[in-house]
């Protein structure tokens, strides 16, 4: 048509796109729900139309439901980011092609010679490089590899990459990489602060909601390859036929993604639906039920991931009920299970209701007089500290500690302890400082996360498992940044040393924007989010001083119930001083560490300051590095932590109009209350603490609005109900 | 531009949509959060350009927030249903306008001399006509009836119908038209099946979630204004400070949509949050605090509903703690209210746990008493029938049984006893049997509406409850059929003739389709579903017989626990026959009823068979209308039951197309489940009455699948876990 036509018809081109957001509800607005893939098109013109260029024809090798769903995956993002819907050819074409294939099912990846590489890469690696005719291919040993390096190339486009040059080697350096979901089997979520279980029990299975396969896309994404479905405080009830039917259902839906689904089991499970009359694992009636069970649950699910166990802790039934040890336990479930494949993930997170003992001290006490005593398909799943997901711990002394036991990683994604669904808290930092810390167990670079990838002592059962923050709510997570937790605990488990900042930039880029005037002030805030939750909780190693039963607001004063369940227990604080001693002259918990940690740890003058209160009772005159006096420095970081807030108001200000109204405003909202909430544990500490320091807030910083007694009154808790 | 280029342009811009739906994720599918209020584009043209020739020209007279939601909704609705934007002009213009306005806003209304007319439709009614120059005019005293008014314009448009002749006057009979929350403060909802409570407490006040804003659209929609937030086993921290915040926050959003925010009080809350030693309505002390409590609410929320209690019924605080009476107890709170227009409604759902009287008895047994006794802003909440929401009861004896006091209806949204949010039950025609029953309490046509809407005894006070079945999920409600329950409930407290059959019409074609193939079948499904679901569970007049506790599956064996919970106390089934007697020779309670229905319900040859075992004990030879022994009819009702959600399978396959796969497949399993679990309760229940009927199942009947013990057992609930 001539060019005044062209105009009037671009005119009307222009003008219908305009018209149809129009018929969408709230076009503009963005409730979170597409996480990180979302496949939005790509603005910059030239950058769409190069991308088209080196994508116009495509070839995926093979038929799998993986291939499949690889295929899928694609075609989704192809659509969105560069609004061209794609057709696959049977064949790789002349000219430009992206090829996808294994050597067995793509002659062309064959003649690329790559078999010795892709070996080394294991089973689901993948790499995505460029052939000698330039055409762009995904190879990979097996289909799953091919779905997992579909979404890194996605994210390639997402993130706005080059093609050019591609000479991508990615492989997972951990082999289970699993969520473990604290869902009731009423729908409840335990320590879960966005809404409900996901799972619609009652629905299943004949109803599998699409949710199910957004979800198992979101995890296959950053590599998650297994599910727990029910709270580590288990209900028997799952392992009925009935619930068994209805899990199935789910494997079904999350094969194609390659994870695998794996249950909480209740240790007393052979009673309460095996009308036995023991669960002791030497009677041969339960050894025999658990193995009849096994086969039930492989009968349905041929690739069920096996089972995760909480026992003899927090009042769960376990082995110890019956004068057991955790190995005898443990090894009466592998053997049910190992004829099929399966593994067991067993809890180190144990503590007698007795025992006076130092509680950080009892599960290495526990276990490690149990190294080489498991069955080869158990793994001792131990969480990052040796307390309980505080907002800093170090390291457990169990890794490094257990040489011949294969042990598991147990990250919390969910924010029990660091500020529910509410407070912006990215944690990619977190769990980097603990698989970074250096054990000393072989010497020098004996780091954890050489512990949990097994090649410190030559594993080849590895894991690493996190507890999820995932919920009914539209967003999955609550909090829109929380997102960025699920997606880090993913993308560390595939590869522990890819580093919290490199993770965020990737997150922010699919989730929010590629405008760097966006990316590098956001990415510094939740970089410095983590930091700031510790300054304004539980600063210089401080820990526990939550309150009661909730874990939410600040409760330094909690002295009634059991002693380990109290704040008195962990802070000490006194007329003359603050801090647990750990130290060899205190509860010597030091010296379950290797000696170069133990030293520095013990000494007071060598420990880390941000572990000075963990390991030691320290004088409130005593001078921190920055020359502040213990007091001073206390009161410093509980001041620096609420104004660092103001900060990061003031970075998501200046970013406004970058993003939709809706998130921009839902996490603007959340700031102000997270900035409410962090003075209101500021003031409190700050006040209780001054009972025992008796000494004045320095004047540079303003007075709390109220006395202590406020903080105290539960009537005041800014999160009643919880 | 010439024909040639004009065919190319419109090849574009029929390809262009195609290409933008590829861009919205799964713009086929459709999730249900949008329920009724969907507004998408009329496909007919022809009837879209005569709409849109008619509304060339609007105007809103008037600035109130109001207002300003009013022209939102229209702005969304036509914009949606229309494709077109639309500018509202400041003065009627020349040729068609539609025109909105009071007398007092609008001169061109107040020319219409309509005053009279809108004085006798009250505070909320609006008109919807034509003036002389053939403008459409919605006119109303107060600008929510032009909010209303406004809605139900969007109605006819949604519906498809003429503008021709327009005269419609709308206003409710009913003043109070309220949903009833049983959220919890932890964000869990009682009796709720569609996730958790929708309030975020922990974010607001400072975050409004925007879904806030779409339930009160919805509601207002449906002329619902009022929401009582929490639930009636009542915590007292929503009393407190921190909470009235927050409930303030809900408050701003809703009262521009004419809803008034209620909280359900907790009776001993002076002692738990006024840190008083009594709650004695006598007590002076006591008196002040919900005096100074109440000023403390208003001073917030000016135009507070009032308080929800309920008090001395199943373990909840009251007055006879202290020996006073349900009037005295309510009286101190809506004195402490009436200063400020708020009111009490006090629920009349009391049992004894010492009383060994027939439970049916005991709400008219303490109430009819202190009729006349109330203040005048106390309304007692009453339960459609005199047991606990069971799929058919009566009408409770007390309707018609207080002339002195305001009686307001409280009926049950979610599905507590009819399958929760899997099940498919139109829960209109129960509403409407109800309201239309006759209490001959002033002679023949004393219907139970009339005591309701205040006609019989010439009250000024009137109002009707919904324990509303809203939570979580996606689209509200789990089950996309039991939206039509949320509106149903709206649209009959607003005019409680209107049928269940029209409003069934209006919900479908505006939830589903306007195509009659569609809205006729699933209509007549939908009318049908409500006799279903007793078939299945109660039929003759059988009631309280399911699980214990989950209240979901089938239960008549249940005999433990306190006497008049469990199912033996209520269907008395022995070799004789089955049924509780509460003839004059047995509870007596038929006495509770007036004369004619008492007589009525008393003679068992005249009692209405569907209320046959609610009223007596019954032979098992006992001959039927239907020529059918008490055990066959029995049997029957109970597989034709089930047999009829076969044919409600049949019709919803017969009208797959019509709606997008998303909701249509989320239907169908769901049917499917429910036909599983109608069997369940079919099979449990014909096999344990039979060990007291001694009698065979008919051979024209299947044969149960498995033996009684099957269905007794725990582990085969269908739902474990509830």
């Amino acid at each position: 048509m001539n060019v005044a036509n062209f105009k009037t018809c671009m005119l009307f081109l222009i003008l219908l796109p305009v018209l149809f957001f129009d018929l969408i509800p709230d076009a503009s607005a963005d409730d979170g729900y597409r996480l990180w893939l979302r496949y939005d098109k790509i603005q910059d013109e030239d950058l769409r139309q190069d991308y088209l260029h080196q994508l116009r024809q495509i070839h995926y090798a093979g038929s799998s439901a993986r291939i499949e769903k690889a295929k899928e995956e694609l075609q989704r993002g192809i659509s969105g980011l560069l609004a061209q819907k794609i057709t696959f050819s049977d064949e790789p074409g002349n000219g430009p092609t992206l090829i996808a294939g294994t050597p067995e099912s793509s002659p062309h990846i064959r003649s690329m010679e790559l078999q010795g590489e892709l070996r080394s890469l294991g089973e689901d690696g993948y790499l995505i490089t460029r052939d000698r005719q330039n055409n762009i291919a995904i190879a990979a040993s097996r289909d799953i590899g091919l779905l997992y390096g579909t979404f890194h190339f996605l994210r390639l486009l997402q993130s706005q990459q080059s093609l050019q040059d591609l000479d991508i080697k990615s492989a997972p350096q951990i082999q289970l990489r699993v969520l473990n979901h604290w869902f009731n089997l009423d729908g409840t979520a335990e320590r879960g602060y966005a809404g409900g279980a996901i799972w619609q029990w009652e629905q299943l299975p004949d109803y599998k909601d699409p949710l199910y396969t957004d979800y198992a896309r979101a995890n296959a994404s950053v590599g998650i390859n297994g599910t727990v479905l029910n709270n580590v405080n288990s209900d028997a009830l799952i392992l009925t036929e009935g619930y068994l039917e209805k899990v199935k259902a789910l494997a079904d839906v999350f094969r194609p993604y390659g994870i695998k689904v794996y249950l909480s089991a209740r240790f007393s499970a052979p009673i309460e639906i095996g009308n036995l009359s023991t669960a002791d694992p030497r009677d041969p009636e339960v050894r025999r039920w658990w193995e009849k069970k096994a086969n039930e649950i492989y009968s349905r699910i041929p690739d069920f991931g096996g089972f995760l166990v909480k026992a003899n802790s927090e009042g769960q039934p376990g082995p110890q009920d019956y004068n057991r040890s955790h190995a005898e336990g443990a090894n009466m479930l592998a053997k049910a299970l190992s004829p099929h494949g399966g593994v067991v993930m067993w809890r180190a997170f144990v503590y007698s209701n007795e025992e006076p003992e130092d509680r950080v001290k009892q599960a290495y006490n526990e276990f490690t007089p149990l190294d080489g005593e498991f069955r080869d398909n158990v793994l001792v799943q131990v969480k990052n500290g040796p307390l309980d997901f505080q907002p800093r711990e170090p390291f457990h002394p169990l890794f490094g500690a257990m040489p011949e036991t294969p042990l598991m990683m147990e990250f919390q994604i969910t924010q029990e302890y660091l500020g529910f669904a509410t407070h912006l808290t990215y944690q990619a930092p977190l769990y980097e400082e603990v698989l970074d810390a250096d054990t000393y167990a072989k010497g020098e670079g004996s780091y954890v996360r050489k512990v949990i990838d097994g090649s410190l002592d030559d594993k080849q059962l590895t894991g690493m498992a996190g507890v999820a923050n995932i919920g009914t709510d539209r967003n999955w997570t609550g909090h829109p940044f929380a997102q960025a937790n699920w997606y880090a605990y993913g993308r560390l488990a595939w590869n522990p040393e890819l580093g919290s900042e490199r993770i965020a930039e990737e997150w922010i880029s699919m989730t929010f924007s590629n405008k760097e005037a966006f990316i590098e002030p956001v990415k510094e805030m939740m970089l410095a989010s983590r930091e700031i939750a510790v300054d304004y909780r539980t600063p210089l190693g401080l820990h526990h001083i939550m309150g009661y039963g909730s874990h939410y607001g600040p409760g330094p004063w909690v002295d009634e119930g059991r002693a380990d369940w109290t704040s008195v227990y962990y802070h000490r604080a006194d007329s003359s001083g603050i801090g647990f001693d750990r130290s060899t002259s205190g509860s010597n918990a030091v010296s379950q560490y290797h000696p170069p940690v133990k030293q520095q740890f013990n000494d007071i003058e060598k420990v880390p300051e941000k572990y000075l209160l963990w390991f030691h009772h320290v004088e409130w005159d005593y001078e921190l590095d920055s020359g502040r006096t213990l007091w001073e420095g206390l009161v410093h970081h509980y001041y620096s932590g609420v104004d660092s807030i103001r900060r990061m108001q003031d970075t998501w200000e200046s970013v406004e109009g970058y993003i939709d109204e809706q998130r921009y405003t839902h996490v603007a909202r959340l700031l102000e209350i997270q900035e409410k909430e962090a003075a209101f544990w500021r003031d409190a500490c700050v006040l209780y603490f001054q009972q025992f320091s008796g000494r004045p807030i320095p004047d540079a910083y303003p007075e709390p609005d109220h006395p202590l007694e406020y903080y105290q009154d539960p009537l005041n808790k800014y999160v009643p109900g919880l």
